[in-house]
C-alpha cells in the first residue's frame, strides 16, 4: 500500500539499451537524499527568514490591507488541502500540457508532409525528405531522453504499476524526467512513426502530479502524506488516459485495469473528477481555437442509430474479436522477442551500446523506407498519419462496393486506400501485416512512447477488412424483414480496434474508449462480445504488454493469478515458504548479529523472543542491524573506550607493542568489511566478498581512522554521518567527542577490543523496530496471500504458529508459486509438496511434537493444535 | 473477506414493520444447521447408493455406450467446474428470469390500463378499478413475502455489500426467498406504483448465483470454496443491473460502487463477462419475440450528433447538477424520516403491527388515488406508467415550443403531459412535487422494491424543466455562429435522469447507465459534469440511500471515510481502541476462564502467554471457551470421576449424607448458568441473568442428570450434542461411557467436584486456535486502519506493542471514530484523545516505563521503542 517512502529501498535506473533496468541501490541514494534534504531544510529557513523580512517590510506600509491579505492567504492556504483544488489543477495543467503537445505533433506532421509534398518534382529528394525528418526527429528524442533522463523511455505504465504497488522508483517523477518526457514525446509522435502516447501520457499526468504535490507542500502540510500522494498518483494516471483520448470514463477505467490490482472505491471519484476536468478543458481549447464548433468526440462516427447492426452478424463480430485476441498475444510475443534478441546477440548488443543511437537511426530508416508514399508505402497508405488512417477506417461508408457516396469531407484521405492496380483488400492486409511488425519494432525504440495507438489503428484496420468482406458478402446486409439495411464496415472496424487493444493491454474498458472516442455507443454488444473474447484467448497465451515490460525490466511486481486458477486455492503457504528464517534473538550478542549479517542479503530481519520459544516479536530492518553493529564497533564508542581507560590506567605503563602487521591489516579489512556492507550486503544479490574494491571514498573514510596508513579522508564525519542516515536520527555524541582524545589504540589492542564489544549483549534500544510485521499461517491458501500481498504491497510475510516463527514467504516465492503453475502452458502443474498435503496426518503430528516440546516450558502444559486446519484458514482472516 | 462462512455469527431476520431488521442468534441456527448438515449427508449417502444401482443395471445393457457416457460425464464435470461455464449459465438464467419478469409486468400494466379504459363510461367505476388494482396487488405482494420469506423485503443492496463483505445473513440467499423475491417483485412492478426493479434485481441475481452453486456443487468440488463463491456473489450483483437495463458496463461499474469497498480487478472480468452475456441474450429475447427489430438501447434516443449541446449551455447543465445533488440528498433523507417516524410513534406502530398489511393499503390507496388521471392526475401525467414518462421525457422534440412535429410514433404518450389549462412547466414541477414524495413514501413499503427508477424518472423530469425552461428562453439556440442549433430538452433529462439517480445512490456510473440506456453518449461532458457535481453536495450532505438503509437496519457495515477526511489522517489507532481487553493466559484455571467468560460479551477472546508478559499468542472464540467449561463440568466427566472414585472406595462407606437442599438447589442453579451461558452470554447483549427462564427444554436437558427432581428429557445426549456443535468434533466418550455408571452423586459432592474442577489448569488441547489475529500497532492511522478492515473485511484487531497486547479495535470503535468526525454537520470534530498526541512525549515515556518493566525480565534488557512514530506507522504496513 502506499507511504512506504523513504523505508523502501529505491530501486534506480540502469542505463541498457533495450528498455533500461532498475535496480537497488540505497547507498548512493540514501546519500544525495540525505544531502538533499539538509540543503532544503537550509534553503527554506533561508526563505522563512526572507519571508517575514518582506513581511516587515510590507508591514510598514498598510496594516489593514496586510491582515487581508494575512486572512486571504490563510483562507487560501486551508482551502488548498482540499482534494478538489489539486484535481481541479491537475486536470488544467495536463489539459494544457496535452493540448500543447498535440499542438506541436499536429505541427510537426504537417512540417513533414509540406515537405514530402514540395519536393514532388524529384523522388530522390522526395525520398530524402521523407526519411530524413523522422530520422532527425527520432535521434534526437532518443539522445534528449538519454541525456536528460532516461527514465522517459517508453511507456510509463508499467513503472506506474510497479509505484502505485508501493515500491519507489528512483528519480521516475522528477522535473527532468517530466521535461524529457514531453519533448522526447512530442518529437517522437512528430515523426511519424508508428508509436503511441497513451502510455507516456500515463507518465506525464504522475509526473504532474508528483510536482504539483511537491508545489502544493509549500502551502500546506497534508501535501507531505505519501498515501494520500498514492492516491492522487492513481488519479493521475486516470487523468493520462482520459485526456489523451478526451475519454474521461474509459480513461479511469483503463487506468484501473492497467495499474491496480485493487482499487479502492473511494479513491473513484477523484479520478473521474479530474479525468473529466480535464477532458473537458482539452476539447474546450479545441473549441476556443476553432478547430470545431463545440465539444464532440475525437473521432466521430456518424453510424446509423436505427439499426446498428443485425442480429446475425454477431458471429462475424465473435471472430474479430477472437482473431484479435490470437493477434494481440502475437504482438506481445513479437514485441518481447525483438527485445530478447537484441539483448542476447552480444554482438549487436556491443556494437549498439557504442553507439546508442543507432539503433533508432536504422529501425526509423527501415520503417520510413517501406512506408515511403511512391515506394512500397503505395500499397498500405503509407502516407497518412495515424489519424488519418483511424478516421478513414472508421468512416461509415463501404469500400468496396463503392456505390453509395454520403456528404463526408474527408474523401481524400479515403483516396489513400484505393490503389488502381491493387484490390482495396490487399492494401488493408499489406497495412495490417506490416504495421503490426512496425509497431512492434517500433515500440522498442529507447524514445517515449506506447503502443496503444499503433494496436488501436492495426485493429481497425483488421475490423474494416471483415467488414468490407462482409459487405462484399451480402451487398444488401442480411436482414430479411423488407427493409434493406447494408453492413457498415466502421462498426466492425470500431469493434476491431477495441478488440486489438483489449487484447494487447488485457483491459475491458477499451470498449468504453471506444465509445467516448467515437460519440457511438450504438455497436455496444458487438464491442462488449469481441473485447471479451479477445481478452479470453490473449489472456490464456500471454502476459499484457505491461506485464510484458514489466518481466523485460524486472521490475518488482507480483503477476496476477491466471484465468483458471483452480489449483490456487489448494495450495498453502506451507508448501511454498522458507522454512529456514533467519532471524536475531533479542538476548543475541554482537557476534551473532554480525554472523546473521554476513549471511544473508535479507532487506528485514526477524526479531524473535529466543531461539527456543521462537515467538516472533517483530521484524528490524538490515540496516538497522548494521548500523547498531558498526555503532557498538565504531570509532567514536572506541574513543570513549580510550577515554575510560586513559582515566582507570593513567600510572600504568604501556604495555601493547607494535607488532604483528599481519594480524593489523586483517583487522583492518574487518572492520572495512563491517563498514561497506552496512551499505552493500542487504541490497546486493550476492554476498559481499571481503575487501571488494567497491567505492573507496567509503572505505577511506572508515580507515581513516589510522591517519599514518592511508591519507586523511576530508570529511572524517561521513561514516557517521551515514550511520546516522540509517539510524533515523543524529547522534549528537557522535560529533561533539571528535578530536579531543587521541585515537591512539594500535591493531591488535582494536583486535582485542572489538573482540570483547562483540561478545557484549545487543542493546536495541536505538533501533527502529517495526512491532507487527505481517502474519500469515500455514494453512493460508495461495490464492489468499496474493491477495493479502497485492492489497497491502506487502514485500514479505512471516508464517506463524500459534506466535512461533515458523517460516517466511516474500515476493520471490509467491511468484515463482503462482508462474509454476500458470506458465507452463495449458498443462496444470501440481506445486511442489502440494500432494504431501492431502496423504496425511504425519506432518502434522511431527509439527504437534515439535509444539509440546516447545511448550512444555509453560508449566508443562501443551498448547493445543487446531483440529480442522482448512476452517482455521478460513478463520484467521 | 470471503470464506468465513459458519464460522462467522449469522444474523437472523427479525420482522418489523419497516425495513426488517438483522439480530445475532447463533443458537438456533447453529442447530438447525446441524441437523440439515446430518440430513443431507445422510441424503448424499443415499443417492449415491442409489446412483450406483442405476450404473450396475445401465452397465449390463451396454458397455461401450456406458465407456462413453462415464468419459463424457467426466468431461463435463471437469468443464462444469470453470468460471465462465457458470458466469454463462448464470447470465442465461437472469437474462431469462429478467424477461419473463418484465412480461408479466407488461402484462399486469396492460390490463390495469384496460381495466381502467373499459370502465370510461362511470367515473367512480373507472376509479374503483384504477386504485383496487394495484391495492390488491401489492397487498399480495406485501402478504406473499411476508409469509415466504420476508428477507425479500426491500431493495437488497445493503444486504449485498454486507454479504460482500463477508457478514452471513441467514437465508438471504435461499430458494424461498427467491420465489418470493421474483413474484412479489413482479406484482409490486406491476402495481403501477412508483417502485424500481434494480436493487430486487441484485438480489435476485446473487440468489440466482447462490442456487446455481448450491446446484453445481453436485458436480464438482470447486463450487464449495467459500471465497469463490464471494467472488461470484459480486459477479451476479453486475448481473444484476446489467440485466435490468441492458446495460452491461454501467451495471458492472454500478454494481462496484454500490456494493464494493476495495475492488479485486482480477474479478472485473467476470461482471463484465456474465453481464455482456445476460445484456445480449436480454436484448435477443425481445428480439425474438418480434418486440424489436435488432439489438439497440432501452430507452433509444434520437438527438443530433453534430452538434449535441453548445459550450454555453454547460453552466445549465452544471445548474441541474447541483440541484440533484440537494434533491438527492433531500429524498433519502426524506425516506429515512418517514421510517424513523412510523418507527418511533409507538401508538401507529403498535397498530400498524397488528394489522400488517394496512400499511402497504393505506399508502398505495393514497397515492393511487392522487394519480387517478381524471382527477388530480391529469395535472402530473398520471395515467403514464414509469417507462412511458421516462421515454416520453427523453424526447428530443421540444414541448413548451410546440412547434416542430417530426416523424416519431409515441405522440400518444406525450399528449399526457400536455393539459389544456396549464402550462407544461406547472405540470412538470408537479409531476416532480409529487412524485418525489411518493416514491419516497412508496419504497419503505414491505414489498421487494427498489428506488432507482422512480429517481430516475424524477432526475429526467426536472432535467426536462430546465430543459423546457432554457428552450423557451433561448428559441433559436444559443450558437451564435450562423447555423441555428435549438436547444434539446431531452439532452438535458438524461442529465438530470443520471445526476438525481447519481445523487441518491453515490455513484459516478449512472452516467454510464444513462448513454448505454439511451444509446448515445453524445451528451458525455454534461453528463459527467452534472453527476459529479450531483455527488459531491449529496456526499457532503447525506450517506447514499444504501447506506441509510444499512444504518437503519443496523447491519455489520463500516461506513466510508468521508470526501474531506484530512483529519483521518491525524487519528491514531491509540485513540480510539479499547485498552481493557478481556484475555485468557495459557496457563490459566477454569475458574479464570468462567470469571472471563460471565464478564463479557466479546465474540473472541485473546490467548496471551501470562497476564505478565502479555504476548498475543492467538485468540479463541468464546463459543469454544463455553464448550471448554462445559466439557470440564459436564456429565460424562463427572461421570469419569464417579468410576474413579468408585473403584478406589469401594471397600468405604458412604459417609456424604443428603442434607442442605437449599445449597442444592444454589448448585443445580449454577450448573444450569453454565448451560445456558454456552449458548446465550456469547450473543445476548447483557450478561446473562442466573435461571433466565429462557429455552426450557435446555434447561430440562441439562439438568436431567437429577432425574429424580425433573421429568427426564427424552433426548439425554442433546446436551452434549450441542456442546459438539460448538466444539466442532463429536466426542465419541462423551456418547459411549452414558448409562453405565450411576450417577449418584449428591448435589453437595457435584459442588464439591465442581470446585476442584474449576482450580484445575486449561486444557487448550482439543480447543481451536486462531494463530495469527491480526494485529494493528498504536500508531497506525484511522485512515489505514479503515482500509484493512474493508480490505480484510476484519470483525477486530488486535493492538500489540512489540508483540505485547496492549487494545483491542472492533468495527464499533472505528465506526464510531469515523461517524464521531464525520457525521456531525460540517464542523470537522476532533476525535477524543487526538490531541494529546501532538503534545508530547509523556504518554510515549509512561509506556516506556512499562516496557522497560516488561522487557527486564528478558535478561535486564529493555526493549526500544520506535523513535520516530510517524514513520515506524509508515512502515507496519
Amino acid at each position: 500500500m502506499a507511504g512506504e517512502g523513504a523505508e523502501q529501498p529505491t530501486l534506480q535506473y540502469e542505463q541498457t539499451l533495450m528498455y533500461g533496468r532498475y535496480t537497488q541501490d540505497l547507498g548512493v541514494y540514501a546519500k544525495e537524499e540525505a544531502a538533499r534534504l539538509r540543503e532544503s531544510s537550509q534553503r527554506r529557513s533561508l526563505s522563512d527568514r526572507s519571508r517575514s523580512l518582506d513581511l516587515l517590510e510590507y508591514k510598514g506600509r498598510c496594516a489593514k490591507c496586510q491582515i487581508c491579505t494575512v486572512r486571504c492567504q490563510k483562507f487560501l492556504i486551508s482551502r488548498v488541502g482540499e482534494d478538489w483544488i489539486f484535481l481541479i489543477l491537475l486536470g488544467l495543467v495536463m489539459a494544457l500540457v496535452s493540448w500543447g503537445m498535440d499542438y506541436c505533433i499536429a505541427i510537426c506532421l504537417e512540417a513533414h508532409k509540406w515537405m514530402y509534398g514540395g519536393l514532388d518534382s524529384n523522388v530522390l529528394l522526395q525520398y530524402l525528405a521523407w526519411v530524413t525528418y523522422p530520422v532527425v526527429l527520432i535521434t534526437f528524442s532518443a539522445g534528449f531522453t538519454q541525456i536528460l533522463a532516461p527514465q522517459a523511455v517508453g511507456s510509463g505504465i508499467p513503472e506506474m504499476k510497479t509505484i502505485l504497488r508501493g515500491v519507489v522508483l528512483k528519480e521516475y517523477l522528477t522535473f527532468k524526467t517530466f521535461v524529457a518526457k514531453v519533448i522526447g514525446l512530442t518529437c517522437a509522435l512528430g515523426s511519424g512513426m508508428p508509436l503511441g502516447k497513451e502510455g507516456p501520457f500515463v507518465h506525464v499526468a504522475s509526473l504532474c502530479a508528483a510536482l504539483l504535490c511537491k508545489f502544493m507542500s509549500l502551502f500546506g502540510g497534508i501535501y507531505e502524506n505519501e498515501s494520500r500522494n498514492i492516491e492522487m498518483l492513481a488519479a493521475a494516471c486516470a487523468v493520462g488516459v482520459g485526456c489523451c483520448f478526451a475519454a474521461p470514463i474509459g480513461g479511469v477505467l483503463f487506468s484501473i485495469e492497467v495499474t491496480s490490482t485493487f482499487f479502492a472505491v473511494r479513491n473513484y471519484w477523484r479520478g473521474f473528477f479530474a479525468a473529466t476536468f480535464s477532458a473537458f478543458i482539452f476539447r474546450v481549447l479545441a473549441v476556443w481555437n476553432r478547430d470545431e464548433e463545440t465539444i464532440t468526440a475525437l473521432f466521430k462516427t456518424r453510424f446509423r442509430l436505427d439499426f446498428p447492426f443485425d442480429l446475425q452478424e454477431l458471429p462475424a463480430f465473435a471472430v474479430i474479436g477472437i482473431a484479435s485476441g490470437f493477434g494481440g498475444a502475437l504482438f506481445v510475443y513479437l514485441n518481447r522477442l525483438i527485445v530478447q534478441f537484441i539483448r542476447t546477440q552480444k554482438t549487436i548488443n556491443r556494437f549498439l551500446m557504442k553507439k546508442r543511437l543507432l539503433y533508432p537511426v536504422l529501425v526509423t530508416l527501415i520503417i520510413s523506407t517501406l512506408t515511403f508514399p511512391p515506394g512500397f508505402g503505395q500499397f498500405m497508405a503509407g502516407k497518412l498519419t495515424q489519424k488519418e488512417s483511424l478516421v478513414t477506417l472508421l468512416d461509415n461508408r463501404t469500400w468496396a462496393k463503392q456505390g453509395i457516396a454520403e456528404e463526408f469531407d474527408y474523401i481524400g484521405h479515403s483516396q489513400a486506400w484505393k490503389h488502381p492496380q491493387v484490390n482495396v483488400f490487399v492494401t488493408l492486409v499489406l497495412f495490417i501485416v506490416m504495421k503490426f511488425w512496425m509497431s512492434a519494432l517500433a515500440t522498442t525504440l529507447p524514445v517515449p512512447c506506447g503502443a496503444f495507438m499503433p494496436v488501436f489503428v492495426i485493429g481497425a484496420a483488421f475490423g474494416r477488412l471483415v467488414g468490407e468482406s462482409m459487405a462484399a458478402w451480402f451487398p444488401d446486409g442480411i436482414n430479411t424483414d423488407g427493409t434493406i439495411y447494408p453492413i457498415v464496415p466502421g462498426g466492425y472496424a470500431v469493434v476491431g480496434a477495441a478488440a486489438l487493444a483489449g487484447a494487447v493491454t488485457h483491459t475491458v474498458s477499451t470498449a468504453v474508449i471506444v465509445f467516448e472516442l467515437t460519440g457511438q455507443i450504438s455497436h455496444i454488444l458487438p464491442v462488449m462480445i469481441a473485447v471479451i473474447l479477445a481478452n479470453a484467448v490473449a489472456q490464456s497465451l500471454q502476459p499484457s504488454l505491461y506485464d510484458s515490460i514489466i518481466r523485460i525490466k524486472k521490475l518488482p511486481y507480483l503477476p496476477e493469478l491466471g484465468w483458471g486458477h483452480h489449483e490456487k486455492y489448494n495450495i498453502r503457504v506451507e508448501d511454498i515458504m522458507v522454512r529456514d528464517v533467519r532471524y536475531i534473538t533479542l538476548n543475541c550478542t554482537y557476534r551473532d548479529l554480525h554472523n546473521v549479517l554476513l549471511s544473508g542479503n535479507l532487506k528485514t530481519l526477524a526479531l524473535v523472543e529466543t531461539a527456543e520459544s521462537m515467538i516472533l516479536l517483530g521484524s528490524i530492518e538490515h540496516a538497522q542491524l548494521q548500523s547498531l553493529l558498526s555503532q557498538q564497533l565504531g570509532r567514536s564508542r572506541r574513543l570513549e573506550y580510550i577515554r575510560e581507560q586513559a582515566a582507570a590506567e593513567k600510572k600504568r605503563l604501556s604495555m601493547v607493542s607494535n607488532t604483528g602487521s599481519e594480524e593489523d591489516s586483517h583487522r583492518v579489512s574487518q572492520e572495512v568489511r563491517f563498514q561497506i556492507s552496512t551499505e552493500e550486503s542487504s541490497f546486493s544479490p550476492t554476498r559481499p566478498s571481503p575487501l571488494k574494491p567497491l567505492k573507496p571514498a567509503l572505505k577511506r573514510s572508515s580507515v581513516a581512522e589510522r591517519p599514518t596508513e592511508l591519507p586523511t579522508s576530508p570529511h572524517e564525519n561521513s561514516g557517521i554521518a551515514l550511520k546516522n542516515l540509517f539510524c533515523g536520527v543524529p547522534d549528537p555524541e557522535a560529533l561533539e567527542d571528535d578530536g579531543d582524545v587521541e585515537d591512539d589504540m594500535t591493531l591488535r589492542e582494536i583486535t582485542e577490543w572489538e573482540e570483547k564489544q562483540l561478545d557484549e549483549q545487543v542493546n536495541f534500544n536505538n533501533c527502529k523496530i517495526d512491532p507487527a510485521p505481517f502474519q500469515l499461517v500455514e494453512r493460508t491458501s495461495l490464492h489468499k496471500t496474493h491477495t493479502i500481498f497485492s492489497l497491502l504491497g506487502l514485500d514479505h510475510a512471516y508464517v506463524t504458529s500459534i506466535g512461533r516463527l515458523i517460516g517466511v514467504v516474500s515476493l520471490k516465492e509467491l511468484r515463482k508459486a503462482i508462474e509454476g503453475s500458470v506458465t507452463v502452458k495449458g498443462v496444470k502443474v501440481r506445486p511442489p509438496l502440494a500432494s504431501f498435503r492431502d496423504s496425511g496426518t504425519s506432518s502434522s503430528e511431527s509439527e504437534a511434537t515439535e509444539l509440546h516440546k516447545l511448550w512444555d516450558r509453560n508449566k508443562n502444559m501443551s498448547l493445543p493444535r487446531e483440529q480442522t486446519p482448512s476452517e482455521s484458514d478460513e478463520k484467521s482472516q
